[in-house]
């Protein structure tokens, strides 16, 4: 049946996307044909003009006059591109029927701008989801996963079966409420909470343009992909899209393509109630080409059309305005919130039915359909053995890239790069940890190849700039410092993208620890997301002095341990820095935040890369038999304190142990016997010292010990007098000592 | 020697800003004199064409072009200007020096246009900072403060003398390093961190734009004022500030005037390395009206004309771009980023002091310059005193809505609103309390004049619609549900404008509790600010279901016990639920936020208004003696399962109270007597269950207790399924209960 349905004459091959030839339709003078199929199987470059038509028998479609000037129309394979829609509308449909929760109403309206994508446009390998050199394609609009869903089912992804569609939202399957990468293989980043999509697909593209840049040849484009993203109205509206893009614009990434799905529907009803802007106004004033496709329902060709001119526009983003109707197809609830976010109700799937002429049962896919996409898993295949073919030659020709490369596609780290970080002693000369960071991050470039961040405008502040690199910008894109801009939210959810494009590169990025309040949404879905992202988070405390409190983290450092899978650090000094770093880089499946001083500190006897990697441990002890009289507990630039009044209650004859818990995390993670080896349960006269939150303490101080924290906000003067009048002061221990 | 500075004819009143009429320059045909100085005592209406030109003893200065037609220069009068903006830029300079940090670059740039707004445009009286019908000024380029505390200081606001002036940045000093309502009578809002204050100028000119759609009447403008704002670069940037400008565009605040100061440089350097989009473009395709002043260093007149032209467009709101140059004056560091947040060091200032011929002492006003802003404080005096003249005429006509707008001008609560809270009994109906939320907010809508808010982009979920009333427009501004979009910091950002307005207002916004991670740097503002925001956050848990985990918020509650100032209230039924609001209302000097559920709740015996109040209280005990043999303590949808499980333990014969634990803080407000009545440190049996972390929980649980959470991600299925697989179920509580 597929030959019936696909027995078309291509007209041209560069009319035929569907051959998934590894160049875009917008370089037609160079062509690497793919190495499967009836083509030919020519490495070699070939130019339009020596190319002769030959026949195609792959993909449907009335080929497109966005792709060449004059075909034949055929009402068949029309007919099927219109069945393979309504597959999909109805496979959503029927997924959210079923779960009776969902979003149907996108999925209905996107599901032709969802078709072009999947069968025409994008290159990828359905049986190797994680094939390097694939396009990636971001839904910003999380919540109409099912259009993802139900195109990753019909491009033959093991991950999405039927059995899957059936279990959309339940426990434990691989069809979440929102797109999951962590769940779903074939789904990059995890959104939801809207604006993060385009910001990550910003982040994906700039990996891209990253990688290129650093790679390429003349002779070989090794590294050629786009990005694709929908993104709806909310996205729009969330100020973190209008950051990414801002930079997106800057930057120049040419191969990012964004659909902003236009179907002035949001939950509460017309977008007209709260969103009036112009949108491609707007995008065009951030430095993007943009179009409008004004009849996203069926204007099959204009869809086309203009994913060719944004190909052809190479020194700019693309937002390709497309205006659809939400909930496509349902008589009673198209164009309106209801069809939003609610399972459209039996009665109305059934008038949806036999509005489209749908007479099939739930999650049916009609044979000629699923022979039709079938031939993706072939075409899949011979992308990635073409592609892996290619970078076998470039691996001959430049071995070293190739190597770096591939370490950077598997996220292996070059052997002995832990040495690499700096060392101190306690005779090292008194340091910011901020500028401990700086020393261990440009220790880092030169080993990590895939290093890459920056500040959001505070790289002078925040010491985050690597010195054997430049800026990049869209004139130097090889270059590793990221300038983000005072755009943390953004920022961050940058970093995710950057974090899931490729195993090995390890984002960083950097503002003052009191803004991860503006950047927050985007860490906790590192943390959900598995993304190594590593958070250089300076200014960490009452320490920063005369800026204020506005500037002033208090809470911070508990509302990052209270949350799931993320390391909150926060380092005494030079070897606690450079074991955070190290933390940060081996835990590849979590993000990890350092905080770190603004104020000079001294260089600690006792701390230790191997206790940074417990999380907690002793620095200092000198009980004759290992259970002192007295705990000291400190973090970051309390620790000294806490060393200091150690050192004057030892004089009075005092058995003190002195503890850094630089991670609680990490210190909950080791053995009862270990803990019971730091914290000994015997000993509860027991003090901690934190500029910051005393709340949540009481878990290491217990009822009969103190925390000596800051439980207020903070203040506008020199860091050293507001250290004082907060008690944050070696005097204050020892009388608590004394008390307890 | 003001009179030798300022004989100058005003060709015609409406040419002399500094008369300060209580009319605007872009009203020219309906004005109402000040009561004060030589000028017409009439408080009727005149037109300008009744009007013939009298003599003006007051201001200075050229008199603009751009404000009547031909006009003669002045030199002497203009060299008062320049004195004038001269004063303020070292003021800025001094203040910086002294305290050696700071940021003197903007208020170097901007001393102009400061100049202009303080001594020509903006109506305020400096010995009553808190007059309502002021003109509102922000400066949400914060860092740039010593501007705005030259200009207080200038303007005669006893919250800036000189020896506060002096104390820049010092403890407990009234200039702290970034603007603080709370510090600084004369600052409206708390600014530094960027974007906030643009969006708090949104929420301010809301404000004004609604009272005046209320109270004004055909023959008084009894609220009549401008909000006037300048940002930066760094607010550009912040997608919370393309939010709320988005929402100004959308709701046409005519009366919104802000100041982009354009100079080039951010922390990092040159804009150019991170910020290349078209500012202007971006705000006319959000609405704005955009005007280009090019010449914001000596550019006088090109300023004032701007404000006119902005003025007199009514219908949008305007940004104009002023071009300055950063630290203008500074020969070696003028036009870097070394000037943005540096002292400029001894040297430079006396650089700066020889090429601007500044001859004088740190922190010296010159007579002249001293003399001349001296009028603003009979000129402020005039204008309140008319305002009360017209206020008291308007009363007498008017009496119920002057009480209204008294009440919301005062903060004064009718008496007995909280009559107006619904109450409940265990025989009322099971339901979430977001509906729970719903009769509340519209029980007090009713009574509480000040009432307004709504949700971003989730009324319908978020259940916040105000039934008798209608959206706030642009063409319907008496009306008090806010429609916000899918911006939730902008939200956040604009009720701490509208808080900040008049202490009658009570702003409320939702958005799902998961995405207060969006809108938190907002959060946390007002709560540093002390504004009295209602956060409505529904879908407070796991109990949200399929949405998943990028929805469930896991651990927000804890993340907000942590911050200082602020109520986290998690209210269990009907009854928890409106003391929460009870309390929320009470509580003005700081926010409360509302976490609320998706899922039905039953109505529970032992709840109460009173136990709200005191934060925790027992809802039942079966002890005979109050020493129960084990203590379950839970908060909003868990306390259900407490008191099912402490039922079924009963039924064993075990003594089990139930405490609700509904608000962290406001327990620990409480006496120790208290406290030690509802949970005695006699009974070590303790289990809480809620459906977050339980980090924290060790504070009353101790280290025998048992604290049932969740610390990991949640996940996407039923709501009843998660909460089974998650171990929050009553059995679960037994168990524990059984193994203490």
């Amino acid at each position: 049946m597929a030959a019936s349905s696909s027995m078309i004459a291509c007209n041209a091959l560069a009319s035929c996307p569907g051959c998934r030839t590894s160049t875009s339709l917008a370089q037609p003078d160079r062509i690497f044909l793919s190495a499967s199929g009836t083509h030919l199987n020519s490495m070699e470059s070939l130019t339009l003009r020596q190319l002769t038509p030959k026949p195609c028998f792959r993909r449907l479609g009335k080929i497109r006059a966005a792709v060449v000037e004059s075909v034949d129309s055929n009402p068949a394979t029309e007919a099927l591109l219109e069945k393979s829609v309504n597959t999909i509308r109805f496979l959503a449909i029927d997924a959210v029927e079923k779960a009776n929760s969902g979003h149907p109403g996108l999925p209905m309206g996107c599901a032709p701008l969802g078709h072009i994508l999947f069968d025409e446009v994008l290159r990828y390998n359905p049986k190797n989801p994680y094939w390097f050199n694939r396009d990636r394609f971001v839904l910003s609009a999380g919540h109409g996963c099912m259009l993802h869903y139900a195109l990753l089912h019909l491009a033959g992804y093991d991950s999405v079966k039927e059995e899957d569609l059936k279990a959309f939202r339940q426990w434990e399957s691989r069809t979440p409420g929102h797109p999951e990468n962590f769940e779903t293989p074939g789904i990059e980043v995890t959104t939801g909470p809207l604006g993060q999509g385009i910001a990550n697909a910003v982040g994906l593209a700039l990996a891209e343009k990253h990688l290129a840049a650093r790679f390429n040849k003349p002779d070989f484009e090794i590294v050629d992909h786009y990005t694709y993203v929908i993104l709806g109205d909310g996205c729009q509206m969330e100020g973190v899209s209008n950051e990414a893009s801002s930079l997106a614009g800057h930057w120049g990434l040419g191969k990012l393509i964004a659909f902003y799905d236009d179907n002035h529907i949001s939950i509460d009803g017309d977008t007209e109630i709260a969103f009036t802007e112009d949108v491609n106004a707007r995008f065009e004033a951030l430095g993007w080409h943009t179009i409008w496709v004004k009849n996203g329902n069926t204007g099959y060709d204009d869809i086309r059309a203009a994913i060719k001119e944004a190909k052809a526009v190479k020194d700019k983003p693309t937002l390709i305005k497309v205006t659809t109707t939400i909930g496509y197809g349902s008589p009673n609830k198209a164009n309106s919130y209801s069809v939003h976010g609610s399972a459209l109700g039996s009665k109305e799937v059934d008038a949806t039915r036999k509005n489209l002429g749908w007479p099939h049962e739930p999650f049916h896919v009609p044979e000629d359909v699923k022979s039709h996409w079938s031939q993706h898993i072939s075409d899949g295949a011979a992308l990635e053995t073409e592609w892996n073919a290619k970078f076998a030659k470039y691996g001959k020709k430049y071995k070293e890239d190739a190597d770096t490369l591939k370490d950077l596609i598997s996220g292996e780290l070059p052997a002995g790069w832990e040495k690499a970080l700096p060392v101190y002693t306690p005779e090292s000369p008194a340091d910011a940890t901020r500028n401990l960071s700086q020393q261990c991050l440009n220790a880092l470039s030169k080993v990590l190849p895939g290093l890459i961040g920056g500040s959001a405008d505070l790289a002078s502040s925040n010491m985050t700039l690597l010195k054997m690199h430049s800026d990049f910008r869209s004139t130097s894109p090889k270059e590793r410092n990221l300038r983000f801009g005072v755009r943390e939210h953004g920022m961050g959810a940058i970093c995710n993208g950057i974090a899931h494009h490729s195993h090995g590169l390890i984002p960083y990025c950097a503002t003052f620890f009191v803004f991860t309040d503006y950047m927050r949404a985007s860490i906790r879905i590192a943390a959900l997301s598995l993304a190594r992202v590593i958070y250089v988070m300076t200014h960490d405390s009452i320490g920063l002095g005369e800026d204020g409190p506005t500037h002033q983290p208090i809470e911070h450092l508990m509302s990052f341990r209270v949350m799931p899978n993320i390391l909150m650090l926060r380092p005494a000094d030079g070897n606690e820095t450079a074991g955070a770093y190290r933390v940060a880089v081996l835990n590849t499946k979590r993000p990890s935040i350092l905080a770190l001083s603004r104020q000079k500190l001294p260089q600690l006897a006792g701390t230790s890369f191997e206790g940074v990697e417990k999380g907690g441990y002793i620095i200092s002890d000198n009980s004759a038999d290992s259970t002192p009289d007295l705990i000291l507990i400190g973090t970051g630039s309390e620790l000294e304190i806490a060393a200091k009044a150690a050192d004057e209650l030892r004089k009075d004859g005092r058995a003190v142990r002195v503890v850094s818990l630089v991670s609680w995390e990490l210190f909950e993670e080791q053995s009862d016997e270990y803990k019971e080896s730091v914290l000994p349960k015997l000993v509860s006269a027991r003090i901690s010292i934190e500029a910051g939150s005393s709340f949540g303490w009481e878990k290491y101080v217990g009822s009969k010990g103190k925390a000596i924290g800051i439980d207020r906000f903070g203040a506008s003067a020199p860091a050293g007098k507001i250290y004082k009048e907060f008690g944050l002061t070696a005097e204050n221990v020892i009388a608590a000592a004394k008390s307890l």
